[in-house]
């Protein structure tokens, strides 16, 4: 019998011959990027990054890994957050080289794009052609389409337009063996058996590698007007969540959330971020209106309910940006809230959702409970107020060893999460599972869903060759290597 | 061995010890209403026609049924049009007792309801509260929620707010081993693992039984204005729409399609209809503008684009809706062009989709096709043109047999399904497969969905108990008697 090592490398040599050199690395310089994930937490291990260049290609790879028992991590812009693209073994198998945007069909408001495309380009794909794309992300400069659909990308513009999921209508997708599912329709309606697309969109890569997609268009918005709100607590911004829901309906397009120690340290470490309110308050709120209609009068709705809103004392100060130079300084510093948290030491983190009516009482029930727990602990929940999803990071205490700090990472995911839990919410809202979140899973899902969804992997991908142990584990060999190299948690 | 007469004596036996007599009918006259549906096309059989009255009894009858073998068909208001319902031996498994609403979040805007609640009442539920569950069709006073999930149903109002699948949050579904998934969340976001619900939405009660789910609600509509236009084709048509869409944005709630055809039968059979323009055109839209805020001037904003449209010589003619009244009366005259065709003899039904961009160019190309096919026939082409999603119907000429029209059924399927094909589109648009569309996906769908359908069920569903036969055909005994019963496909 051959050895493993000899079996490996005939699978190399038979990729390299059908791809070319060029698109099957195995150096370990070219390995280095694709083994390591953004925030450093896990440090993989892989046979080769194979890098092919169309449908065929990828399906090719496919079935000879699956000939061969080797299984694939895909890759798109390796943003992700979860550890969902860090490989165990086996290849990489990276789609960034299927990057064309194949077709724009005006009339159909539909843009059909392969998943190697960044999201910034079907972004401008779309604008240059009169539309808008609007899904919208920190990442969206580097992070690719296919990565958007394999973890259902959130971002801030779903409030107005929806998930990845809600802005999908088509897949074409290369199955665990190797066959092509041509699912890239673009119909409104299309009741022609089981939902398919929905299966694999935020499946992250354990069920089929996305190779394609016909997302939605809309059209683009002509007026944008954006105001930065102080109010006294969570309730107060919910209090004003509503009221402008009321009064400007689908022209409401964000909704973010930023607590008082967010602002400081945007405003302690970001080069030139300037104070948007006068006074410090306990709760801002960063709403944006926009409306494709050029006659729509959003200043005049939005000074309308903020005025009322400060009248009524239910917000206690506002700023409307004037210009569109000072809208984009005024989400600067919601944008730049995620990368100034480091300069404050460790941060443990959650990405969790409740339903909107709860999400007041979830910030303060979840802050007073993780306070009591270490006293000078800082609480850095911001996010997408609007549709319930906040990012309930926590700031070590001031002088605190970081790696003692980051030790009680687990502790804070059960206080969090049960928190959560008992609210009917999501431990996972918009960054997905991966492996950070794959035993905290096992915990909370209602067990007839890890059921189904362990007998809907079985069923896709019997010999668990695709991102094996990412999301639910079926069983198989451990993924070892990646856990002894995990720093936390 | 005990007889399989004695076997399901002793089932009929086991279910009413636990749902009582009243809720376990076997009499003939009882089972009648659940053996036929709203055409006449099937006619089915059953042992039993069983009422539970909440989620435990639904999940006992189905864990019942499993342990003897015995398949069930799901039923809601039983109105579907593609045979969904029609059982064949084995019981009818009736959700019309679990008709609670129960729970209404404002904050959250969303509504939890039992598969049993006829629409109109989740309609009026939300109504009440001052929100909008925008779901509208034709049956909505006896269509309940559980099937308008199994199919996934669209309607007037998708143009807007989407099919049932995207109103959807979350669901409550007994599994086929009687197991209860518990999926009733109200999240926006949610990201852990696999997407379950939609799987289950449009499966047409083959994978498992919904008996709740949680649903979207909208800002209630303050203010809407309707017009009726008439234009010398098509292609006329979609110009408007575009032009609409590019004005109005997401006010445009509705633009339905209707042929002069159409029109003159409405007038002709229903009573106290009233012809909305002067002269008679090929082509007819109803528009429909609305918007939450009341002071939206949507007259004007409609006024506006008509009246460009009639300079350009894009429309030849329109007219608004001065009232409530008014507008209900051109809403009217759509509405009732389905039942008005049976006046005219047979009718031949075809619920297809295409990309919007080519709606259009379908409906000359096919109406082109059936009239050089037989001499005389009479296209009635209507629907949800601003979804692509057309009713193509074809009346029969007049004088011809009514039985020799509609034994061309299959015929006129396959000119005018091979024309969708070719067009991207869809054989199966709002309606579902069921019985009717069965073979038809088997020839149009791409032969690894099939695969992957047939996976899903055999998985979901090992035992093929759940509405066999319906959507996707796994093998096991064929459903005889509802094809011996069959009037035409």
């Amino acid at each position: 019998m051959a050895t493993a090592a000899s079996e490996h490398g005939t699978l190399i040599d038979g990729l390299t011959e059908r791809l070319g050199a060029a698109a099957v690395l195995t150096g370990a310089d070219d390995l280095e990027p694709a083994l390591t994930e953004t925030r450093g937490l896990y440090r993989g291990r892989a046979l080769a990054l194979v890098r092919p260049g169309d449908r065929e290609e990828v399906a090719f790879v496919v079935r000879e890994c699956a000939r061969a028992g080797v299984p694939i991590v895909p890759q798109g812009g390796n943003t992700g957050l979860v550890g969902g693209g860090v490989p165990d073994g086996g290849i990489v198998l990276s789609l960034a080289r299927l990057d064309r945007i194949r077709h724009l069909d005006p009339v159909n408001a539909t843009i059909t794009v392969e998943a190697g495309c960044i999201l910034r380009a079907v972004q401008e794909a779309a604008e240059a052609a009169g539309h808008l794309f609007p899904l919208s992300l920190a990442s969206e400069g580097s992070c690719r389409i296919g990565g958007n659909l394999a973890t259902n990308a959130g971002g801030t513009a779903v409030l107005r337009y929806g998930n990845m999921r809600e802005l999908t209508l088509g897949l074409e997708v290369v199955l665990a063996d190797g066959r092509v599912w041509n699912g890239l329709k673009g119909l409104r309606k299309d009741n022609t058996g089981y939902d398919l697309k929905d299966l694999f969109i935020g499946s992250e890569g354990t069920l089929g590698i996305i190779t394609a997609a016909v997302l939605k268009l809309f059209p683009k918005p002509r007026v944008r007007v954006t105001a930065f709100v102080g109010c006294a607590s969570p309730g107060r911004a919910l209090a004003l969540f509503e009221r402008l829901r009321e009064a400007a309906g689908d022209q409401l397009t964000a909704f973010e959330y930023i607590p008082d120690f967010g602002l400081e340290i945007v405003l302690r470490h970001r080069p030139g971020a300037v104070r948007p309110l006068a006074g410090r308050h306990p709760s801002y709120a960063l709403v944006e209106l926009s409306s494709p209609q050029a006659d729509a009068d959003l200043r005049g709705r939005l000074e309308t309910v903020l005025g009322q809103a400060l009248e009524d004392g239910l917000i206690a100060d506002a700023a409307l940006g004037a210009s569109e130079a000072q809208s984009l300084a005024l989400w600067g510093l919601r944008e730049s809230l995620s990368e100034v948290q480091r300069f404050e030491g460790g941060s443990i983190k959650h990405d969790v959702a409740v339903p909107v009516s709860r999400v007041a009482e979830f910030i303060e029930t979840a802050a007073k409970a993780c306070e009591a727990e270490m006293p000078g602990i800082r609480v850095c929940a911001f996010g997408h107020f609007g549709d319930g999803n906040i990012h309930f990071n926590l700031s070590q205490p001031v002088g605190m060893d970081r790696d003692a700090f980051l030790a009680e990472w687990a502790r804070f995911n059960r206080i969090v999460h049960d928190i959560v839990h008992a609210m009917d919410g999501s431990i996972a809202a918009e960054h997905g599972v991966g492996l950070i979140k794959r035993e905290e899973l096992l915990r909370y899902k209602d067990p007839v869903a890890l059921d189904l969804m362990r007998a809907l992997k079985r069923t896709l991908d019997p010999r668990n060759l695709l991102n094996p142990g990412k999301v639910i584990d079926i069983g198989g060999p451990a993924p070892s290597a990646i856990a002894g190299l995990m720093e936390h948690p």
